[in-house]
């Protein structure tokens, strides 16, 4: 039995769809004995799967990355028949997916053959047009693996930061690697200063987020110029302003980071307020067919 | 249903042994959404399981480390049952175990009060009294986390390396990171110059091994002198012999690694061999209770 929590009432698991409660995989399964799989997040809003394509080209591009053999066409077509079993067609919610290399006799090398675990499930979901958070964030070394630009179920390191922003009360963890800012434990994260928007570049370091790119896009169709290059934490007092973005977070003024306070009121800089108004504005139109 | 393999017959799982077909867990254990979990692989030879203490106080060390509430009683309680119904009691057999967080709505930081969830199995396993292997092994960038000290099942990384390993028709793959070997993708990696046994200190950046530790006490009893630090890759063609250690790699002879061949035949160096014996002997008394 599911303890009680939040839980969707449906499971899209291996083609079928069942009840929350029953969908059970094999203690075998390489995503329990060796996070060997790759997931997603996506949210559907008022007018489709927000960035759909762009979610499920990035899961077909990290199950390439690590190897495991899978087409994403089977997702993107179980999502309708999913969406309905939970009765949330056309309604906000959220749309998790994970992928694994399948069940196999526990051996660090890959199985041949073994067909790929499928898991996906919705969940009710509200996502305010902006988000009202002026978010509060910790600072904490990056310990994490070097290849974060591969959205894996080894979590550990993440989750594991993301808990010692919660137990010091704050919204989440900017993370530090060799001195520089890299990206927050589930966001990534921008700067502003002197009216350019400055990012971790996006290699090994960094996942390359949906949300991300988007911003990067809208700022070069508002012509703010940027700039990909990392932030060092010695920078952080010379920002104007900072935020963070995620595909649940979206654009997320920052307030205060490590020692440094952006703002001791509700006050949103203007170019993460610009940034979020135009954020915005991107769901009022079908964005699911959307490449980046 | 189970695929073909080498499966155990049994599993215990949250207290109950039951056939490997039906043990499921939970989608939404955080040992399949997360990584967050920690594991243990123990040998049972002809007198006992093989420093059976030593491994279930760095499981439980582990298990503090990420802050899972759980003591290993339960598991060293477990284990003559599930010997029993595996129709493995008193029979050589390796034993897996693996404790997870435990079940809850997919969110990054902890939830609270959520029982952890505890597997293991036996399978039937043979260990010679000295690996016959003389083994080769490729050089890979070590791009695993910075907390190599934590057992965890977010294994991405090592599963990685080792495929690459076994691609390359290699053994085993050894880590280089900031130009440094650092271990194994499952194995700890020592040297030997000049009579001086080196290996990587315990640091964040390994697994502070029950194999290696044990060698190292071997060491001291045998008055050969050791040295914990980093071996630089380019010092590798210096040193006069190389082995690697695990709990069923037990002592293995390195022939060649990366670019460099130490023994183009069965040539075993004569520290190795002297290290291989007196790890041979120790599976001559009981060590199940014997601490490092």
């Amino acid at each position: 039995m599911l303890p009680k929590g939040n839980f969707p009432e449906k499971v899209f698991l291996n083609g079928k769809i069942i009840s929350a409660e029953d969908a059970k995989i094999s203690v075998f399964d390489r995503g329990f004995l060796f996070g060997d799989g790759i997931y997603e997040v996506m949210v559907q809003l008022e007018n489709g799967i927000f960035y759909k394509k762009a979610h499920l080209d990035r899961l077909q591009d990290n199950l390439n990355k690590i190897g495991v053999s899978f087409h994403v066409k089977t997702i993107d077509d179980a999502l309708e028949p999913l969406l309905k079993a939970s009765d949330l067609t056309d309604k906000s919610c959220l749309i998790y997916m994970q992928v694994t290399r399948g069940v196999a006799p526990r051996k660090h090398s890959f199985p041949k053959g073994a067909p790929a675990t499928v898991m996906m499930y919705a969940l009710p979901y509200d996502l305010p047009s902006i988000n009202p958070k002026n978010m509060k964030a910790i600072l904490e070394p990056d310990f994490r693996w070097h290849r974060c630009d591969i959205k894996s179920i080894s979590l550990l390191g993440n989750i594991m930061t993301n808990e010692s922003a919660m137990e010091s009360g704050a919204d989440e963890a900017a993370l530090v690697r060799d001195g520089m800012i890299s990206e927050g434990s589930h966001t990534n994260i921008f700067f502003v200063k002197d009216g350019t928007v400055i990012t971790h570049p996006a290699n090994e370091h960094i996942l390359d987020g949906i949300s991300r790119q988007i911003v990067l896009k809208l700022c070069k169709e508002m012509n703010i110029p940027t700039l990909e290059k990392p932030v060092p934490q010695t920078e952080i007092q010379n920002m104007d302003e900072a935020f963070f973005t995620g595909t649940t977070t979206q654009v997320a003024s920052i307030a205060v980071l490590g020692e440094h306070t952006f703002y001791d009121n509700d006050n949103v800089g203007k170019t993460t307020k610009r940034l979020q108004e135009a954020f915005a504005k991107l769901r009022t139109t079908d964005t699911s067919q959307s490449t980046l």
